[in-house]
């Protein structure tokens, strides 16, 4: 039950930076925008979730200020442990056997590559295909074409990590079956998907669907 | 891979009703809305579907015209056979073990209750629930908050079939674990979902996330 927004998670971020609170808030929001709200196991949301951050000024440096080199280093550094605290959640999804980045780029506007890597992320047909380890690119493009954003399929790229499945739409006739096979294989990869309609990339980090997720959510009890 | 709009779907139906072609297209649209567009295994569309009535008026009786008694049972007929069809889909499902009316009552729009029925419908681990047998109205009403439609929880039904187990958005006392175990365990069953805020109604019809769903989505080779 994980597509924060937020769902029955709580993260703690401490600092002993010197950060006004208002510039703080400001970053946690951006923060959890880019990384907290773009993982999902099952597209399920609950009702008790948050993320704090706290700082204290102990470090006693100067007051970080928007701009800044100072205030550049902090953000990457809030930013990339809140992306990891993320992932971890992702990793800790019921019954996963994989985590997979669904990558989107070449897209207009941010919001749609959001909900075209969110309907890929929550296909049950994708999640079992990568269960199964097989690179079944119709799947995702399947997927691509129920997302509710236009696109031409004759410009669409897919690859599995860096292997390159389909291109301007078609299958690449060059790329072999294994090849793909060991990127499937392995624990973590990405589905890069590009539509080459604009500059805007988003990545959604996600998991399979397999026996042990219907197992865990199944035997429940309520 | 089932939730037309259409997906991967031939239906086929013939009649010897002397009807107008006009006519029966605007019935046939209006039967496909309400029966094979209520219907989803697991919220997958595909791209080759279609539905297809044909009327050769062997039949040799008056013309069919809207409003008249004749139309009227026409188009219950067809509306019914339509209907029938649809489930057989639904039964067909990948890996199902069970046939879910999920029915969303008291709502002002039937894009509303639309909206809410598929919401609860490819949920999961409402999905989970039903395979596992478990009568888990808390996932119900989560899936409800988060269909994107505005309701009062606190004016909220629901059902398992006739055993209501929340009113007023909270848990009847009186019912039992047995009393639910009763309904989960039948093959088909509904739930039932009253929002209290209007009167229009829409029932989808679905199937359980079983292991075999994984198992047949997760062998498939590309």
């Amino acid at each position: 039950m994980i597509r924060p927004q937020l769902a029955t998670m709580l993260a703690f971020l401490l600092t002993d930076a010197t950060v006004d609170a208002s510039l703080l808030s400001e970053l946690v929001k951006e923060g959890a925008r880019r990384t907290f709200n773009r993982i999902t196991v099952d597209g399920e949301t609950s009702t008790n979730d948050m993320v704090l951050v706290l700082a204290n000024g102990a470090a006693g440096g100067p007051r970080l200020t928007p701009g800044g080199k100072a205030f550049q280093s902090f953000r990457e550094a809030l930013f990339d442990a809140m992306h990891r605290l993320a992932l971890a959640i992702v990793h800790d999804g019921e019954g996963r056997t994989k985590v997979v980045e669904i990558r989107v780029q070449g897209v207009r506007r941010v919001t749609q590559a959001e909900k075209i890597a969110f309907r890929v992320a929550h296909s049950p047909l994708v999640k079992t295909a990568i269960f199964g380890e097989d690179a079944n690119w119709g799947r995702v493009m399947s997927a691509l074409g129920d997302a509710g954003v236009t696109f031409d399929p004759r410009h669409v790229t897919i690859a599995f990590d860096d292997v390159v499945v389909v291109d301007g739409g078609m299958k690449v006739p060059e790329t072999t079956d294994a090849q793909l096979k060991e990127v499937l294989r392995k624990p973590e990869f990405a589905i890069v998907i590009d539509l080459h309609r604009g500059s805007e990339q988003v990545s959604v980090y996600t998991t399979d669907l397999s026996y042990d997720y219907v197992k865990i959510n199944a035997s429940y009890r309520s």
